[in-house]
C-alpha cells in the first residue's frame, strides 16, 4: 500500500465549493460540528483517504462488516454554499504524517475547486464555558473583517499554544498555496464532548456561508452532556469542585 | 537489508488454500490456535518473512543456533481445506509497518492462490470466561450466514475499538485486493493466555473448513492454565478478588 | 511538501558573514541570546526554513493571522562583523531530522559565503548560578586561543553528557564541512530561562566578533525572573531549600 | 547528510581478521572488552561510521575539541588473529535503524576480508555473579563444538529472551550472508557495569582466537567496581538485602 491512497466514490460537480475539515481534537468540537452539517443536509460520500500514518485498524459496522479505517470527504449541498466536508475518526500519528496528510487533503480540495477552508474546532480554556465564544484564526489578514461580522474574535496572540494538528496545517499549508483558510475554534472546558461549543462554530459558519441548519439533534446531545456534568457535580457535592477536577468524558 | 525481504523454502501446489494468520494477540489466542493446527497437522514450512519492523532480534534454539526473528508461513494439508498458516512471535512496530508487513502476507498469500483469509485472535472482556463465544467480523457481508452456522456471532458495532494489529488488516486491506476475509475472535478475559479461547476459535474453523483436529494438547495447556488461576484465587482468598485484581500471566 | 523547505526573502550581500544559532534548549540560553541580537540590531528576515519534522502547528500573530511553524535566518549588520542569525521555536522530532535540519541550515549559511559558525547555548549545573562562566567546544583545535582570549573557559571532557541538538551538530557536522565552528555555552541552572547567562555568552561574542552591544533590555528580564526566584525562595522558606526544589519556570 | 557515512582513516591489509563486536549493552560487557583489546593492543582507526539513527550528539574532548558521535573500527594485530574491533558509545534508535546499522558493518567487515565475527556482551542474571561462566550462541552448529572446547556453555533455548541489538544482528543478518558468526555473553548481574564479566568473555576469545593479553587494568576497575558493591552492601547492612535492591550503577 501506498502512504496515502484516495478511492474516488464519487465526483459530483460542485459549485465554488469550501472546505470544512471537522477531524477529532479539543472537546470534539469540530468533529462534531462536521458531522452534524453530515447528518442535516445528507453529504454524498465522494472520496475516502486512506494512510499508512493512521492506526492499523477496521471499524466493525452494525452488521458485523469491518471497515478500513480512513478519513472521509462529503460533498454537501446547502441552501447556501456548497460544502466539501471532510470527517475522521484519527489525525496522523507523526510530525512529517501530519505534513502529508494534510497536503493530500488539499489535493482532493482543490480537485472539486475549492478555495476556500475552514477549519473547525475547539480551543481549551480549562473550566467549564458558560457563554461560547468563537475565536478565528486566518491565513491572510484580509479574511478577519468578514469573520468578525460572523461574530468571530480575534485576540492577539491566541490561541497562546498555536493551533495544532490537521486544523493548524490547513491554515499553515493551505495559506502557502494560496487558500483563504480560516480556524474557528469553540470555546470548550477541554474536558468534555462539545455539542454547545460545537453550535456556536456552527452558526458562525451559516453566517458566513449563507446556509440555515437546525440544531434539534445537537441540542439533544447537548442535554446528555448537561445530564453527566450534573451528576458528576453531584457527586462532588457542590459545582465550585467539579470545576477544579473535572476529568475529560467522551 | 530490505525493508521486508522473503525467503522462499518450498512451493507445494495447495488445493485452493485458505489463509490462517495467528499472530501474537490478546491472551494469545490467535497464536495458540494457529500454532495447534501446526502441531496437530504436520505443516511444512514454506516461507520465512523478515522485516525490518521486527525487532532487531535473534532467538537461540536448543541447540544454542541463533535465528533472525521472522514470521513463518506452513503449508498444512488437513482431511478438509489446505491451510496457509502465518505464525510469528511480533507484530509490526509503527503504523506504516503494520500495512507494509499485512501486505506483504497477503502477497504470500495469493503466490499460493489463496482466496480465502482467516485471521485468528482474541477480543477481551475483562473478566474470567464462563462460556466462550466466538465473535466474527468479515469483510462482506455475504460472508456473515456460513459464519453463523459455524457458532459465529455478529455484535452490531462490535468489538466497540475495531481491531487492531495485522488482524484487522487482513480484513481490511484483505478486503481490498478482494479476499473473502473474516476475522474469528474468542472472548477471553484478556489477562491470561487462554487455550479453551483458541479451541472455541478453532471449533468454528472446523466447520467452516471441514477439518478433525484433537484438542488433547490444548486441554493439557487449558489445565495448566486453570491450576494457575487457582492459585491466584487461593493467594487472593476467594473468587470475587481473583476477579478484580489478576494480572496478565502468560 | 518536501521535508524541508526553504522561503527566499531577501537575499542581501553580506561580508564574510558568521553564523550565529539560537534555537531552544537548556535555559533558553542561546534563543534569548540570539533574539537579543534580532532586537538590538534591526535584522533583516532572509529565510524561512519549513520541515515536517517540525510540529504540525501554527502560530498566530497580534492580528489573528496564522503562520507555519519555521525556523528563521536573519542578516543582521553590526558595527563589527556581520551575522547570519538563526532563530525558531522548535528542534527536530528525531535524531534523522536533527541531522537533516542541520544540514539544511548550513547549506544556508554556506549559500550567504559564511565559513565560521557560533552555536549559543546553556549548560546545567543543577543550581543557582552566581558567577556566570561560559563553557566552550570547538570543531578544530586552533580556535581554542581566541576564544579563551574572549573569556570562555575549555574544561577538559566537559560538558559530560556531550552537546546535544542542532547545536552539537554544527559543531559535528560543520566541522566536518569545513566551517571553524564553535559552541559557547553560558552556565545555568537549568531551571530557570536565564537572560543572565544569555548576556555572559554575547558578552564573548562581542569581544569574538568585535561589536557592541546594549543589555538594557536583557537586564529587565533577568530583573523578572529575580523577583519570580525571589517569590519561590520565600515560598519554601529559606534560600537552601530553594536549590533543591526549583522546577523549570518559563 | 546520508543515512549512514563511512570515512575511510586507513586500509591496512589484515591477514584473514576476525570482526570482534563489543557496543553499548548489558552491563557494559562487551564494551569493557572491546575496549580493553584495544588499550593492550595499540589498535589502529581503520574507519568512522556515522549514522543519523545515532542521537544528534557531539562528544567534547580533554582539549574541548568536539567530535561528532559515531561508531569506530580499529585494526588489531595480536600475537594470534588479526582482529577488526568495532565500538562506540551509542546502538540505533529504532528497529529499522538496528538493521541498516548492522549491515553497514558488516560491509566493512567484509571489505576487509573478515569471515568470522565474534558478537561480545553480557547476559543479566539479576543477581550478583560469583562465577563467571560464558554463554555463546551461534550462526552455524558446527562452531559449537570449537566454542565448548574455549569454556563458551550452551544451554537450550537460551537466553530467554533471545539477543536483541547490534549483537544479535551480528549473528541474525551475518548468518545470512555466510559469516561463521558466534555471541559470546558473559554472566553478569545486570545492575553493574561488570569488568570481571569482560575478563571471563576475553579469556575464551583467547583461546578461540590464540592471542594472549594482559588484565592488569581490568582488574583495577573490577577493583573499584568492588568496592562500589561493598559500600552499597553495607549502607544496606548485609549482604542478602544488597543482592535485592542493587540498582544499576555505572
Amino acid at each position: 500500500m501506498d502512504d496515502i491512497e484516495i478511492d474516488e466514490v464519487a465526483t459530483p460537480a460542485l459549485d465554488d465549493p469550501v472546505l470544512i475539515e471537522g477531524l477529532p481534537g479539543v472537546g470534539h468540537v469540530g468533529k462534531l460540528a462536521a458531522e452534524h452539517l453530515l447528518e442535516e443536509f445528507d453529504g454524498e460520500l465522494v472520496r475516502r483517504v486512506y494512510a499508512t500514518e493512521f492506526p492499523p485498524q477496521v471499524n466493525v459496522d452494525d452488521e458485523g462488516v469491518a471497515e478500513l479505517t480512513c478519513a472521509e470527504f462529503h460533498a454537501v449541498e446547502t441552501d447556501g454554499s456548497d460544502l466539501l466536508v471532510l470527517t475522521g475518526d484519527h489525525q496522523a500519528a507523526s510530525n512529517d504524517g501530519h505534513y502529508q496528510l494534510t497536503d493530500a487533503f488539499l489535493d482532493v480540495a482543490e480537485e472539486f475547486g475549492a478555495k476556500r477552508a475552514f477549519a473547525l474546532g475547539g480551543v481549551p480554556t480549562g473550566e467549564l464555558v458558560e457563554e461560547y465564544t468563537v475565536l478565528g484564526a486566518v491565513s491572510d489578514g484580509a479574511l478577519i473583517e468578514e469573520l468578525e461580522a460572523a461574530d468571530v474574535e480575534f485576540r492577539p496572540d491566541e490561541p497562546a499554544g498555536g493551533i495544532v494538528g490537521v486544523s493548524g496545517l490547513v491554515l499553515g499549508l493551505g495559506g502557502r498555496r494560496g487558500f483563504e483558510a480560516a480556524c474557528l475554534m469553540g470555546e470548550t472546558s477541554g474536558y468534555l464532548v462539545d455539542p454547545k461549543s460545537a453550535r456556536a462554530v456552527l452558526e458562525s459558519l451559516e453566517t458566513l456561508l449563507d446556509f440555515d441548519v437546525d440544531y434539534a439533534t445537537l441540542e439533544d446531545r447537548a442535554e446528555e452532556m448537561e445530564e453527566v456534568i450534573g451528576k458528576i457535580r453531584e457527586m462532588q457535592e457542590g459545582p465550585s469542585a467539579a470545576d477544579d477536577e473535572l476529568r475529560y468524558i467522551g
